[in-house]
């Protein structure tokens, strides 16, 4: 199922101005837009009238105008304008939803409004610290559930399988000994993965080629439910104290915001933002990481798109759970919680216990 | 629904030779083809001894030959020859349909064949009329059902919305203070539509160079169910004469015929015709309007094929009507009454006030 | 329905390597491989872990390992190595199919293991002679289903009709007039097809430009149920004791088998290999024979796919049967006759009467 109630990221917030945008969300057709103030704003993407889509329409000083016959709606879906006609009838309206632009991105709640609050949007401010964390974005439509990108960043022994040519590395063993610490949340969990005295793979040589042969590097990742994933990585020379005295700076770091939006119930919006935290002053050295990261996660859009197809077939039925899966198996707990909550069923919290991941 | 009890367009009489052509009409699969006399004939388009299609055969002496095992068909749909047997069975055969060649275009009857009279096929002598009404004409398909195409034609309101850079003009007020008129018919509707000291638009000054900057417009519209739609429609330069003193010789003007055929319930095919009736000698001037109308129709085209996708999806129900939609809610009626008769239910004639459009 | 309990050809040999493919094989995913010694296997196209294709991995010393989280799986399907943990349990396991190397062919077995029984795989020696049948394969996709692509093979009357420019000719008479004896067989039929005093076919003339004006044609099939179709065709001067006396040595012939493997219900895999037997030495002459088959198979997989098509969409219940279609009808019943026997139904042998063609 599709969880409604909660806060996702519909779009970058650069990348949309006053050409309206299509873009399916939840399974909801919505067009996104900002007003002649600049006011970004989602509406159901049809017109009430005969109900062409808003998105072809084009943003006028009164509000946004069907290009068909004109009608123009306010950003809260009231129809304003009804040429040829004085009075607007209360039914002249779409449904709107709630849009809110904070950390780059434009936040939007598919569920019941009056539950909508805003302030319990995930923070990232790592986007307003262009100094320090210089970074690029874009958005991969993916022919997979939302959920299988999750699967996909709470599981790492995938990468020596998927990125052996560029953040995995080929050392698979060291990929499945790594010191994994699973931690859970309020709202899910962070795990922290070390691999000591490691092969950097080739993207790290890359934007670091003073790292030494061997290094110790760290994996830090957060999941906020239902599509949030943030991560924090990187690599240092081994054995100069980042895994037991906490003295990361210097080597090979960055941080990737992972957005997952459902877009139908087997296909997904998958936004990313990857930020270099070890040339900041070199703009070059982002386009690289970007460049990097996007042949990496292009890597994950084809496996997990083969994946879904195959459980569009065979179901969940004959998968079976193996040891590598903790994290993931946790992520899914929180998942169905949510899930339960959406669905009205009372939902008891996790004791301590049950916290601990498997 | 699709009325199948109607006369539709079904060809272009000049696109119809020998060589048969495959065409979906309501619903059914259909072949077009002239037999080796150059009769028009339609059957339908499989063999009925292993299915496949008659548009893969070719026209032979003795009729339609199936490009699979020679299986010949005359015009009526009964086998005249099996490869390898004298006898034909009285089960050889396949469904014919009613076609009618005239005024340049073939009329096909897709219901009840006992029902079908050619009396009373829509006629238009203007294509017969080379001289006063050179023409051009093509076919579109449409990824949209033809009553939405009926519908755009009803409410010309869309023009300074979808044509602004054709035949709308971009003065969108003037479009909905037009002086407009409905007259229901028989089997349908007309309306007269006069828009007075009004800026040409870009289609009609570049056929018309010597159009005054502000003219009187006019456009005289004919709905005849289920499908066809024709238009005359023109300017001349303002308060000459044109609106009150019927004066309107010597500037623009064109006449189209729009004939919508249902495909399936949801597409259709779009055939439209254009002819000049402002610079008849002029070959390069009907080149040139069917260039603008072209352009003008896409434009229809596209906005139908988004509006359908999205009624596909969130359906009637969620839609209202405007003042605007005076004659296409009257258009509609028409084709509901229609639509009550092919299911077999009692229709009653509409009373003098009901066909008062509202 | 498709009959799971037969051996289907799954691929030719030399195109199965190490690099797994993928292939849908009586509607289930199959991943046709090699493994590290180059015994070839098939197993469900899925990981029992997470659902990639087993497709998007690789061969590994170990087995086939999946390219998402690392398995590795055994030719018998069972897991041989899953990263991160040493227990295996006995659910880490995926379906493997029957497959037996043959005749330059691999065969694959879908239904019930236990009644696989590699003695009954149908022999093609012509594959391991070389000298005297020097032979070209290819694979053709046809969205159309299998049986269709028999029947096809069962009525050589379509010949004038669809291979006019290749292997039929166009004397439409000399093939419904053509000697036919249908003989049925323990699994399926042969027939036999003489046309004496004949216009050789343009591939016939090309390949032997020796031949004479007028030639003594056969055809010989036979098919044995459910998908495999060979074919023994050529030509002699008319006259010269090949029909009376069996002399059929010097003129044109070749040797075709066709297998017809079930994709789905209505598309399949045409695995067809034409061999040269009239210019042996002659490498060339296997080549251009086999560019004239390519071009006359490609005209069967075009009036298929439409013929399969058109039968979606009508069903068989309009269709009737004409006297061209005793084979056809022959082939028919065996097949149903497996249908039954698959459905689990009692199967009562056919009696002599029963086995004479219609």
């Amino acid at each position: 199922m599709i969880i409604r109630n909660a806060w996702y990221v519909a779009a970058w917030a650069d990348d949309i101005g006053k050409q309206p945008v299509a873009r399916r969300i939840c399974d909801e057709p919505v067009v996104l837009y900002r007003d002649a103030a600049g006011v970004a704003a989602a509406l159901a993407d049809y017109c009430c009238h005969r109900a062409a889509p808003l998105s072809c329409g084009r943003v006028v000083d009164a509000g946004l105008e069907c290009g068909y016959h004109g009608m123009i709606y306010g950003t809260d879906g009231a129809a304003v304008h009804i040429p040829g006609q004085i009075h607007i009838p209360a039914k002249a309206r779409v449904p709107s939803y709630p849009v809110v632009e904070q950390d780059g991105m434009l936040w939007i709640w598919m569920g019941d409004p009056a539950a909508a609050d805003a302030s319990t949007i995930f923070r990232y401010p790592i986007h307003n610290d262009e100094t320090h964390w210089p970074h690029r974005h874009t958005l991969f439509p993916v022919q997979g559930g939302a959920m299988l990108m999750v699967d996909n960043l709470m599981d790492l022994t995938h990468l020596p399988y998927v990125h052996a040519s560029t953040i995995g590395g080929n050392n698979a063993r060291d990929h499945v000994e790594a010191i994994m610490n699973v931690e859970p949340t309020e709202n899910g969990l962070k795990y922290t993965r070390w691999m000591l005295d490691h092969a950097p793979p080739p993207t790290y040589r890359k934007g670091a080629p003073h790292l030494a042969e061997r290094v110790d590097r760290w994996q830090e990742f957060e999941f906020v439910a239902p599509g949030i994933v943030t991560q924090f990585t990187g690599a240092i020379d081994a054995g100069t104290g980042a895994y037991d005295l906490g003295k990361r700076d210097g080597g090979f770091s960055l941080r990737i915001i992972h957005a997952l939006t459902p877009e139908t119930e087997t296909t997904c919006h998958y936004f990313w933002c990857g930020a270099n935290g070890y040339r900041q002053d070199d703009p070059n050295a982002t386009v690289e990481l970007f460049g990097e990261l996007t042949t990496a996660f292009q890597q994950d859009q084809v496996i997990v798109q083969q994946q879904q197809a195959r459980l569009l077939e065979i179901g969940e039925d004959r998968l079976i759970n193996i040891v590598a899966d903790g994290a993931r198996m946790h992520m899914r707990r929180v998942v169905e919680r949510l899930e339960a909550r959406e669905r009205g069923e009372a939902v008891r919290a996790p004791s301590a216990s049950e916290r601990t991941p498997a």
